[in-house]
């Protein structure tokens, strides 16, 4: 990069990002030491990686992709049920990526390190002819016999999300000038969650040990759910009339009934969808006051294959493809 | 990917390279469980990022790009005294990455989980616009209080290296068609050396809790024994007539006596660069013989600052640049 080469970019830019990790070194050796385990704990690994024009649009706002690369990773950490530790990023800058935008991608993952006290512990920075890359792999901590899995739902378990499903995928669409229905608030609401998620973490940690399966929300709803049912060989019927939304997300329903469809399948939602047992479903209320996450039960795991949506007449909804894919 | 996507991409081909590792839970989950530590031991992270066309040419055989991809980072891992315990990996495919590209960069990879016991145990994989990039987290575990910093070299420390310098640049051009006199068997063993360098793993782990400082050679070895110079503090005079050259590499020399400031400063050779103390010299040719690794004395760190090369007359000389910059 002009004027600013990969060294100098990680002694000016990056190194402050790293003070909350003594094995880092200040990012000057080859690798960095983990802290041990905390005792009864093991590490937890995710690895996601997100191109701008891609899992991004190349017009968001530099702060908002690098706080949507650290979150879309531990998201899968609150999936696990896992507390974050630290992370490693690769930046690969594109031939136009110039320093005020690497400032500006920088700044907002301060923001973040400090929100999730998750920090920078290493990792490389390149320059290649196509758009700007980011990958994170994010660490985590959890009790070894805790840990969250996809492959033990049960038929008779029920289906959970937290917070709302759709507003990623919707404000997707918004930001691509879409949805001309909704007020610029709603817009910007939708606009906001699709750039910036929330990781469920404090709902993951407490869910460690507790839920029978869980997954996050990325691919979509009925996608994501599919990957539990495949792992657990059972299947799932979800109650579409169940399924959360919020208040920009119902406004846009309202004015396209066939939202629906890529409400359950658009992903980008980074919720987390998890199995419970009928017996637990006290406990389960105690668990979300206490986390502040809402929670809902919006389907029953049975003895089928892949997933059953229903509507308002208990009908079932054909839905030609379950998630977003990217390719 | 036509008729591949991401699901049967990582279900078909990469499921059965995490077979070794218990914790990835056959890539089903959103992330991976470390096993524990060794007793005593902590584990060491890092992370590279490689591009097409940047850091390996793009018509090089997509299974030595693999290869080479995991082998910068285990050099990383070497660097610090670290025994590999796993890896994960982030595959940005290109427009043009097809299936066979693929299968062919996974044969690759194969090839090396195998020669170093080193599952893979999670990732991503994406699509995007630019060329194909692979990026590479790799975990090792290391005695605590033996792990190895660059910032421990002291004035009447030795510099020493293993292996040969030069062969990865040299390799380069001879990829590129330069190097003109040289035999087709010397370019072909250069160039092998440029896609498939050799990680100095038993050596970097014999020398944990023995060397002083060390690092291993990626940017060009002046380049990287400045890093360990600023690290530490020190500066460091090395004796050109000493650095070991390959057959190919003094075959290259003997044709352009130019090109043994590029052989100093051309980088990708990932071999160790090490500080070891005078009294340090018997028991270093002992475990340089136990771990089969040619090793050689060729400098000296002093009080000063930076690194100083002399020629055969004792004359300095003038390097323009100390490492090979990919930006």
């Amino acid at each position: 990069m002009s004027g600013l080469p990969e060294f100098e970019l990680i002694d000016t830019l990056l190194k402050p990002l790293a003070v909350g990790a003594p094995g880092a070194f200040s990012l000057t050796d080859d690798a960095a030491l983990l802290p041990d385990a905390p005792s009864g704990e093991a590490f937890v690994v995710t690895k996601d990686a997100l191109a701008s024009g891609v899992h991004m649009l190349a017009d968001d706002p530099p702060g908002d992709m690098a706080r949507k690369a650290l979150r879309v990773n531990l998201s899968d950490l609150a999936a696990m049920g896992a507390q974050p530790v630290g992370f490693f990023m690769a930046l690969c800058l594109g031939p136009n990526t110039d320093e005020t935008f690497v400032r500006k991608f920088v700044a907002g993952l301060a923001q973040d390190i400090e929100e999730f006290s998750v920090p920078l512990m290493g990792g490389d920075i390149i320059r290649q002819g196509g758009p700007f890359i980011v990958t994170i792999t994010a660490i985590g901590s959890v009790k070894k016999e805790a840990v969250l899995r996809r492959n033990r739902a049960e038929p008779g378990h029920s289906l959970w999300v937290s917070g709302t499903i759709g507003d990623g995928a919707l404000g997707l669409w918004a930001a691509r000038g879409e949805l001309p229905g909704l007020s610029e608030a709603r817009r910007n609401a939708l606009i906001q969650r699709y750039r910036v998620p929330q990781p469920r973490l404090a709902l993951g940690r407490a869910l460690a040990g507790v839920a029978q399966a869980c997954i996050d929300v990325s691919d979509g709803l009925i996608a994501d759910v599919e990957h539990v049912c495949a792992a657990s060989g059972v299947g799932c019927e979800i109650d579409m009339t169940q399924v959360p939304l919020s208040d920009a997300g119902k406004a846009a329903l309202h004015a396209d009934g066939n939202l629906m469809k890529s409400i359950l399948t658009g992903g980008d939602d980074y919720e987390l969808a998890f199995a419970m047992s009928a017996d637990q479903e006290e406990d389960l209320k105690d668990l979300a006051k206490r986390t502040g996450t809402p929670i809902k039960r919006i389907g029953t795991f049975g003895s089928g294959k892949g997933v059953r949506v229903t509507d308002d007449s208990g009908a079932e909804l054909t839905i030609a493809r379950s998630g977003y894919r990217h390719e």
